[in-house]
């Protein structure tokens, strides 16, 4: 333990002294009702040094020069501070790459009462969703809007010019493929909106369609594969601004972003794949040419059979995934069949918030 | 105008057959109900070439081997597609960057009626807020909620455990600085969800208090500053992820992210910018000290007197500002004046949305 005393007080110092500052935990430095830093950056001295660090078995003491500031850091929290952090959970890193092979026959599913009334099982689904980008709840009430109800049990319905929640029928006059009995090929969702929405929930009222089965496939895994096959493909994929647009008389939405969207660190954050909504590239024709070569490699790995996890949503089923890595699809269906879909969008942010909080509150 | 006859169909094409035939505008290739491709990358023949072109004044139809596929282009479409794309709009390529002295005393502003009931004046606020990062609605209704009509008028309030509106004034308990009277300096909001909320609106309902004068800092411009003066600052900036938390019983948010976040072509994306909320970096102690060094460089940039915009919201004006973009401060107020302002969270890409609609109904 005397390692983290010397690290903090000698010359070459694991925490350097602006870092130790910035994390002071006294009540001078962190509103105690929130535990808010109450400086900011330039408040503190340019030239701070340690002047002085007193240990006990349990806390660290450091005198800060030159103003003689003084803070108690735990030893404990030092030490954590030590190893390299896990990140937010939002990027390859935190999550478990699959195949087909790995899930069939054994989806991350659970039973509607179970997860309502249980923590531990609630925790179970919200983590299978942040880890395997999503779980399958059976037996929700079929009635209308009970989507939303699903969406708030650890998060907020995201409204969009679809509405708070849209339904996936056969439509007269249908404004996008959802609403007609079509195969959708493996696809995410608006990727013309920025922010994109990072989850979607499906729910099912009726499936008595001839067809009309769900398909989802990891984008995080085709991406991995296409890196690992073809590196030069990849990049292009990660650099290349690729514009997506939807539009209808009261709505005209754009945004240009990658198909594959990497952390700063080179690790996959997001995966954005839609033919349908894909608009005219304006790049030179060589740029345009290689474009296309990657774009064609990417899209014969999410084609691969071996990638494509198939299920049949039945009534009172509710498909949760995660819209930023995971594909979905389903097959043709007789659009004289009663199929009907009810969805919403949601974001990641608050379903990790809840899962975190049930993990700490377990 | 032969010229792009020559080009489609010549050895070294301006569009190479792909791109062409990926948009096809056919009835086969794109439905006519809603324009969206019906066909997937890998649909489409890897061997593509264009057979023939036959031009006429105000078209050039492609055949296509080697399937013999037709397609009728207009030439005004494809003579607009040899020209670079001006983008999505999100990035500073398309922004107006500003320092205080260029907008003082001329903020970009509208009475709420005006607003209102006239399309051009709508379309005036929303690309001051898409193009400045703000703008201000005089004489709006001092009724609680109404935050969240004004958000109506371009887009979808978005909820968070914060609620679909939040007060900020003095709170006995405060779980948050902006329930306070204290001084609240430069900052973005919420940098510890992802996604980010875009947009933030405060609609201010009283404020007869001592102080409490608001202040804008265009982000853009201080970033744009810190890449000219030191660019190595800069890119340990927009390549060091930062992790940002929140939490109270109920909830525990965090996102890793840059400080700056740049795209594929370079150009600033995003800025984050709150020490109250910044956790403990994990990073070893020589890249630490340099973050530290780029951050106070960038928070002294932040904190130059020729950037900061101020202004006071009277009762009625709502503030409308890019959350991605700008930082909002205010002074500090005597915590027993009235002071009440209301605020909600919306997205980017629905105001962008409704001012592309309103410019194209024009």
């Amino acid at each position: 333990m005397t390692t983290t005393a010397t690290r903090a007080g000698g010359a070459t110092p694991a925490f350097p002294p602006i870092w130790l500052r910035d994390n002071c935990p006294c009540e001078r430095c962190r509103d105690p009702r929130n535990g808010q830093k109450l400086f900011g950056i330039t408040d503190l001295p340019a030239d701070l040094t340690v002047r002085d660090t007193e240990a006990t078995a349990d806390t660290i003491t450091v005198t800060f020069g030159p103003d003689g500031h003084r803070g108690v850091f735990s030893r404990a929290w030092l030490e954590a501070h030590l190893s390299t952090s896990d990140g937010d959970g939002r990027t390859e890193a935190a999550k478990q790459l699959w195949q087909a092979r790995d899930l069939e026959g054994r989806l991350p599913a659970a039973d509607w009462a179970a997860y309502r009334d249980d923590p531990a099982e609630r925790a179970r689904v919200l983590r299978a969703v942040r880890d395997l980008g999503f779980a399958v709840l059976h037996g929700t009430p079929t009635e209308e809007e009970t989507v939303l109800a699903i969406a708030r049990t650890f998060g907020y319905p995201r409204e969009t010019n679809y509405g708070t929640l849209f339904d996936v029928r056969v439509e007269a006059n249908p404004g996008n493929l959802a609403f007609t009995g079509m195969r959708i090929a493996p696809h995410t969702d608006n990727p013309y909106r920025d922010p994109v929405p990072t989850l979607q929930l499906l729910h099912c009222l009726a499936n008595a369609a001839e067809g009309g089965d769900s398909g989802l496939v990891d984008g995080f895994t085709a991406a991995s594969l296409l890196r690992a096959d073809d590196e030069a493909a990849f990049r292009i994929l990660t650099t290349t601004l690729v514009p997506f647009a939807w539009s209808d008389a009261s709505t005209s939405l754009r945004a240009d972003r990658p198909l594959i969207d990497v952390d700063p660190a080179g690790h996959l954050r997001e995966v954005r794949f839609n033919n349908r909504s894909m608009q005219a590239l304006r790049l030179d024709p060589a740029a345009t040419t290689a474009f296309y070569a990657a774009y064609r490699r990417f899209a014969e790995i999410i084609a691969r059979p071996e990638l494509l996890l198939t299920f049949r949503l039945e009534p009172g089923d509710c498909l949760v995934f995660d819209n930023t890595r995971l594909l979905h699809a389903r097959t043709a269906f007789a659009e004289s069949g009663a199929r009907h879909l009810q969805g919403c969008y949601a974001d990641l942010d608050a379903l990790a918030s809840a899962l975190r909080t049930l993990e700490e509150t377990a």
